[in-house]
């Protein structure tokens, strides 16, 4: 780790700036001659129809979702929660730079340029929260390295199969069910699935939350709630699509909510609510309205939506996941599979029949607004078949991805974790001053672990041999 | 609560959902048809003038309010930070959508539609806020089912209130001192009186804070603080109105922060400042300006008034909270009566007297804007003279209503927690990994208790005896 | 402490009131008259014309960072968490009043009155930033009188800087290089290094993070981190500066993560990642383009000058801090030298460059909105000049006047507290639950301390002594 994540992080920032430097250039709401080219004259446009005004507030809520959301629903971890945060802000870091790059080599230079303002910036925050969810899925199993070795490639067939949806077959996805939530999980599914550890029960112990990490969790999953509706919101055309997208995701998260915790509910032993449903699947409703959200959905729709989306989650947790660690092999640490996967997939189908369903009747003069293609002529029900068609690309971009991009990653050289290190944050992190606290872990009535927030130090260890002997 | 809690949640979701499928539709800036209606003709309106683009910000400034504002204010209890956090998630999630119903059903069917939109969002927010108060009063004593039931009937009355006084009596309160922070209050603080537990004393050492939870609960306050400008301006009339409130608000805010500090630290035996003063009796000048935010106040007026809502608030915290419990049996968790129900009485004085001083030569054509009834030939006393009335029919409805909703709380039907183990996350939640923090707590002298984050493993509870003795 | 606080506040409040009934007025956008002048007449301009919706949102995310970002950076003291946020929320909401007045009085006065709106808001929360960049400096070793003290002369001292280079010389420094991070940095460190205390390694055990407070300073900087495009693009001409601006911000600050964590890891024995530098040196991107952020300076020059900026801050926390120490004398709490000197010294250089090459072929009808002076026939490689010249105006007025007021805080009247107390919040607070978490403190190989959460009482300290024995 010396010299690995230095070397990686210096030269692929010095290649950003060198591709930046060739590349980019601003676009005519953000250089000064081209948006003040009719300033003093005939004034064509104001300042206030600068698209700044439009998107700048919701880019705002994306990027706290990316940076705030993301980072703190993953410091469940009780002591991952320096790395969750910190890897988090890291390739978060790296990523919009280079999808910046990536979405705009494919989605249309400009005389060799690619032109670059705040419909850009959220583009590339949602490229980034793509690799984040994979991110979720080897969640305290990589090193720093590995991560932006993942993020470098992720963010790259992304942009690819973002390209051949959007630009090539016309498919509409304005919250990104399938080309973040989709997209991201099966990608680091596929990832975690080649990366598979069989002797990962070594580091089990600190696979689990404590109390205050939960809290801190909270922050995350709270975050990402309140500003989803801003996320399927972003990039949609101005005026009723942005305040109708964000109006179903509002609906949508909120009966997600009562579904998830009905479903944390009734599937536990004793009814008791378990935080880790409540962390994401009360999520899950943005995710499944993503596609559909900027639709004429309605409110009814969205609710009926997120509700079922909900109810799968909490399923998903309960009874998808452990089969898919013990018999697939795929150790998803966060269970993206069940926030980004499943309602992803779910999104999908919802945005291919409401699409199959737009008529003129319904969207009036704003067919072509949500519908380019289809006020050109397009069948509806072709739309909605490009819409599954898309999710077929999606899945199989995905996955093949993750397989080559996995192998990539096992290469001995990027200074992988050892089995018994996982999760933990003192195999990257100074923790200056190391605290141990004297605790017992109990799961159930059996005593797994007596355990500080440091393990390294000798000192230590026998330390917590005697007091375990003073207090037995 | 096995079957309890999924019961009521997916009842209330289903019933919702129908009601939306039967009486809700988009409105004319969210729906494709109608706001694209002169689309390509005469433009009769541009994007820019949808409202999404004057309410958006605010309607997620509320929003955060709401979730994390409160949400995480209340995480000051030492060991109920989740169901702090969850359960406000739970019912806000719930009365959100059920107030848009009761909302939309009072203020005017649009053709047996309720219609809506980013304002209707905001309303519904502002409805919960409500709910929440009441939350606060009852926090730690309470089941999450007796809390969507209160929830339920609570949204009602409130817009039965909000009904009687905005479009009936024609009352200006836009950021809510009657309709939200006092009716909440009283609500809360009249059912809390009912469920009165006179041996609350069981559960005593968990009702208090713990270092780092203070510290959760700072994120609440400090988020509550820096948006209460965009919930008091949130739904005025566009432009100066917004503007000015969101200015008053800010000044009064600074002013009531200095004089709580001032307070907290001359009440105090040794000058020590507290932090449940600090927490929330800093806030009590936004909720002080509730009502006259939005009328030429000035800010020096905003001042005067935060000022003394910060004086007010600490000495309820410090003299009137310790009499309320002992001789009116009113036990205010989070002391919102201190923040909410004086403060807010305050504010409806204010607001009064403001309307009663408002004139055409200070207000210019503004004037139908702020009181469209005074422009219309209403008396400006008059004016003042129906905001006092209906602060009183605001107190009336809410304490009849927390009466009787009191009582149908009091059924033994919904699980509410026994005074032992009030104040307690792990009667609901699944604390999957239990840890027991070696940790003695003291209250001045006396050592009050020898506490872990978990009680009820038998395991535990001998270890705590052991571990006592190899302490002592 | 007893009565000095409450007096202080007391008395500088009711000043602020007076002084705002006297010279505060509302401007055209907020006064209810001015601004409905035209109303239902010839419409000069309509609601969206109104200041507010071009700068509320910013407003919104500069108070953010003020409140939340500042407070939560600075929790990263293990037992000072409380007087982090407290105290940054007192001089805060204080500055922010007395910034309105003093920036009002000399940014120019309308006819004897100060005129406030949404602008001046953002120009009082900028001016409290750098009274709270001075605040990190002294973290922990003042009083809450001597902050406040100190607040009232740095805000006055700030305006007059401030007014010298915009109003006076006609500089440019939007986002603050040099009023705000600059002078706020090396008045706080002129200010400390007066009040040296020699033997402040009595308090060094506390001088430090536990794993918890690291979180929650992750909080404040990720949202300095996500904010700082809005608060370098907040009082810029609207249109394309602002959009520039937050654009050439977000790119800077990326390129400035990924050196940060290179550089950290890099510099680190053993190549772990260190807090400390995280916390700060990746917000390092932000100042360094606060001046010349709203300059044609493209994404690539914003990325090359974030990438120094990181390198130069980790460089300082790691080899400058502790020769400033030992040679200097200049405790510097939490490094301000490296976030916010260091870096803005560099911006105001980038800033004086970038003017210097400012032509009307770049910038084109643009060039008045960015550079009126140049527009209006200065040269623009004399405005280059006077750029510079204004950083060393900047660096006089800010150390000479640290130099008094450090000398008028030394005065025995403020309530300092002693060099065995400082970074300890139990000082200040009720820390009303006392909590003795039974931890062990080590540095390295050595046990420097066995600590809880509260020293004061003599049971504890027994305590401790017992459970020594027994762990021993």
């Amino acid at each position: 780790m010396r010299l690995k994540l230095p070397i990686t992080c210096f030269i692929l920032e010095i290649i950003l700036i060198i591709l930046f430097g060739v590349l980019v250039e601003y676009d005519e709401d953000t250089d000064a001659k081209k948006f003040n080219k009719h300033f003093n004259t005939s004034m064509e446009h104001s300042d206030a129809e600068n698209d700044f005004y439009y998107r700048y507030p919701s880019f705002q809520d994306v990027h706290v979702m990316i940076f705030i959301g993301f980072g703190f629903l993953m410091t469940f971890l009780q002591r991952y929660g320096f790395s969750s945060v910190g890897f988090n802000f890291l390739i978060a870091a790296f990523s919009l730079q280079w999808a910046t790059l990536m979405q705009g080599f494919f989605h249309g230079m400009h005389g060799g340029k690619i032109h670059i303002g705040v419909e850009s910036m959220i583009n590339a925050d949602f490229c980034t929260g793509s690799v984040l969810i994979s991110f979720g899925a080897v969640l305290g199993k990589t090193s720093p390295v590995q991560l932006m070795i993942m993020a470098m490639f992720e963010v790259t067939l992304f942009s690819v199969n973002e390209f051949i949806l959007l630009s090539i077959l016309g498919t509409r996805d304005a919250g990104g069910s399938m080309t973040i939530h989709t997209f991201g999980a099966y990608f680091g599914l596929m990832v975690t699935r080649i990366l598979y550890r069989p002797n990962l029960h070594k580091s089990k112990h600190r696979n689990g939350s404590v109390y205050h990490s939960d809290l801190f969790a909270m922050i995350g999953t709270i975050y990402l709630w309140m500003f989803w509706p801003s996320f399927n919101s972003a990039v949609t055309e101005h005026g009723d699509a942005q305040h109708r997208t964000a109006m179903n995701t509002y609906y949508s998260l909120a009966a997600c909510t009562l579904s998830s915790y009905a479903m944390s509910s009734l599937t536990a032993h004793d009814g008791k609510l378990d935080m880790v449903h409540i962390q994401n699947a009360a999520l899950a409703g943005g995710v499944a309205v993503g596609t559909a959200g900027e639709m004429m959905l309605t409110p009814f729709g969205s609710m009926i939506v997120g509700f079922l989306a909900g109810i799968i989650s909490v399923l998903g947790f309960k009874y998808l996941s452990p089969i898919l660690e013990e018999k697939l092999k795929i150790q998803d640490t966060c269970g993206v599979h069940n926030l980004h996967g499943m309602p992803g997939i779910l999104g999908a189908i919802v945005g291919a029949v409401t699409a199959s369903l737009a008529t003129k009747e319904v969207y009036g003069n704003g067919l072509g607004r949500v519908f380019p293609d289809v006020a050109d002529g397009r069948e509806a029900s072709y739309q909605g078949g490009i819409q599954a068609v898309s999710l077929a690309v999606t899945l199989g971009i995905a996955l093949i991805g993750g397989l080559i991009v996995g192998f990539i990653l096992k290469l001995p050289v990027f200074g992988a974790p050892h089995d018994t290190t996982c999760y933990e944050d003192s195999l990257y992190w100074e923790v200056s001053m190391m605290i141990l606290m004297l605790m017992m872990v109990f799961k159930g009535e059996e005593k797994t672990a007596f355990t500080g927030f440091a393990t390294e130090n000798p000192l230590e260890v026998s330390l917590e041999l005697d007091v375990l002997q003073a207090c037995d």
